[in-house]
């Protein structure tokens, strides 16, 4: 008998807060689907949570993600029935009924996607994700590193598109294929990943990563609520660093194949006056320079937030003049293997850079 | 009972001839497809044709093609059991098994893919098409001008890589959809596009277009082995009309968005001696100008033939100092509709003329 436990809308708000931290930019801003889960919400819906531990090995979880360009994510609005329709229509193609719904990314909206689909489908969510924190490719998940089979995939639109990637010859390849369709239906798509049972996703996800931005979102809003330093709170709570302070000078956005990439320059303030930072994303921020130099780079987690509220800017909302606090957070240990880091590390960006964690040197 | 014909070895030598001549240009050369049936007809294939009127109304019907970019085509080899993948995948998506195989377009190599697929799936290849003659895009067909359901479609590569489009908001959405992922995979995929009945394709299909393919291959065949003229033996078998003869003095050709486009320019030879012609195409001719001015245009078929042997020659063959005769062929009836108009005239391509036929002012 799995246990289940009940999410009110106060751990949705702190997890929206919280999975938007993780999301390092990306996984698109979690406020209108925080919207739509409100509105759930008031209309009766309570999702419940799943111990991924609790899952029977032959139990089918159906992975979800909103992909695409996250600023398109803030132009198109999320309706929880598209990410529903990626769902039955894995059903359809396999089948077979999924016991549970999960997170592709635990970071931004993508955090709160399944919830979308568990409201409108009464199914669990499970308490675990495959990133730990948000990537912008499909080959960059614990279960790509762990050579689980990528395909198939669903996935749908606003409109009445619907495609199913039957079969795949690499991650790579089910990247192309889900990507150039996500491009062709303007850039952003409700997807179904490839079903997981429970054995795998017991064996090969990030577990209790929900229960965790739902925690990091607490400990912001206790900050809040107390008058403290909400960023100070996140670094004590979470074992984090504080790598920069500033304020944004400059930001360089393009919209391009199906993903959003650029940089940001910034401007030190307070103990970093006198410095400068630059940060590059694809989607998510990848490396950051200080003074020219790889201060922090990824999978370790490079969080840009906003220095009086604690709250996260997305790749989308940089924008000139922001107070920003540059905090990293620790990856998930199998992001830090060497099979991890052929998927995730500064390499798998175009980075010629070897990995150095933040949390190694100090 | 379906009255079933066999199809010899000597009838699919003249299909490739035949279809290679509807191809106006594109729908891919026939060769490699040819040499992949003389090979199966060695090892003892034999393919059946059906007469479409003979087919059962709830009979269901695969409608195949290789699509993409001709040019990509002569470079990745053809193989039988890439266009069978397409069928039986569509077969296991719909629960449901084919009786027949059909040809999306006589034109080019594609009205041999039917064959390749029946002769491994021991199914009889229907006798007709829905274009007639080749076109580029998924909406230029009998089908579409009948307003048929658009999916789903499952196009697979020569790789592992397989997708099915399950749903798609229009005709243009199928196209942009498939178009995409063909281009992802190389340019060049084989296809089974929507599922057929007994009585969508005696309603909406080209009929007997497989028998006319062999036919004017037959034709051109007779005259060569008399030393007649085989462009005069065609035009007077098949109602055509003579629209220059010349020589080419210029190609320019770019493989892009999946298609084949670009323009030759022709120098008059006899009678037009003194005279230029310009040919446009995307994939196949789509217009024809006569020292400056609109001659012929699609839907009318616009063949590029050599002038010696009446073989037909592909906008990927084309090439400087072929001596080539331009002919024109009559277009199915249901193209030359105001509806069909719309989906296969001129202004489909980006032309802004009003179609008018070579037939009609003589």
């Amino acid at each position: 008998m799995p246990s289940l436990r009940l999410v009110s809308a106060a751990e949705i708000e702190s997890l929206a807060i919280g999975a938007w931290i993780l999301g390092t930019g990306g996984g698109g801003s979690p406020y209108l689907a925080l919207l739509n889960m409100r509105q759930l919400y008031r209309q009766g819906a309570l999702v419940r949570l799943v111990d991924p531990m609790d899952l029977a090995d032959d139990d089918l979880v159906a992975v979800v993600s909103n992909m695409g360009a996250p600023l398109v994510g803030q132009e198109r609005l999320t309706d929880p029935r598209t990410i529903a329709r990626a769902v039955t229509m894995m059903e359809e193609y396999l089948g077979r009924t999924f016991q549970a719904v999960m997170s592709l990314e635990i970071g931004g909206g993508n955090a709160i996607q399944p919830f979308m689909a568990a409201a409108l489908l009464d199914r669990p969510v499970v308490d675990a994700d495959c990133m730990g924190r948000a990537f912008p490719e499909a080959q960059m998940t614990s279960f790509a590193i762990h050579d689980l089979r990528m395909y198939p995939l669903t996935l749908v639109d606003v409109r009445e598109n619907a495609l199913i990637v039957a079969q795949a010859a690499s991650w790579t390849w089910m990247e192309r294929l889900s990507r150039t369709a996500c491009v062709a239906v303007g850039s952003i798509a409700s997807t179904c990943k490839a079903p997981r049972t429970g054995k795998e996703v017991k064996e090969c996800a990030i577990l209790y990563s929900t229960s965790k931005a739902i925690r990091l979102g607490e400990t912001v809003q206790a900050a809040r609520r107390t008058h403290r330093d909400p960023i100070q709170a996140l670094i004590e709570a979470e074992r984090g660093r504080l790598i920069f302070r500033g304020k944004i000078r400059d930001v360089a956005r393009r919209t391009t194949e199906g993903f959003l990439r650029g940089t940001a320059a910034l401007d030190g303030l307070d103990e970093f006056r006198g410095s400068a930072f630059e940060l590059a994303f694809q989607n998510e921020f990848a490396v950051g320079w200080l003074d020219g130099r790889p201060r922090v780079m990824t999978p370790d987690l490079i969080c840009v937030l906003d220095t009086v509220s604690g709250e996260a800017i997305g790749t989308e909302t940089l924008r000139y003049g922001q107070r920003v606090s540059v905090v990293a957070l620790p990856a998930p240990p199998v992001l830090l293997t060497p099979r991890g880091l052929e998927h995730v590390g500064p390499r798998a960006f175009g980075y010629d850079l070897d990995f150095v964690s933040v949390f190694e040197n100090q």
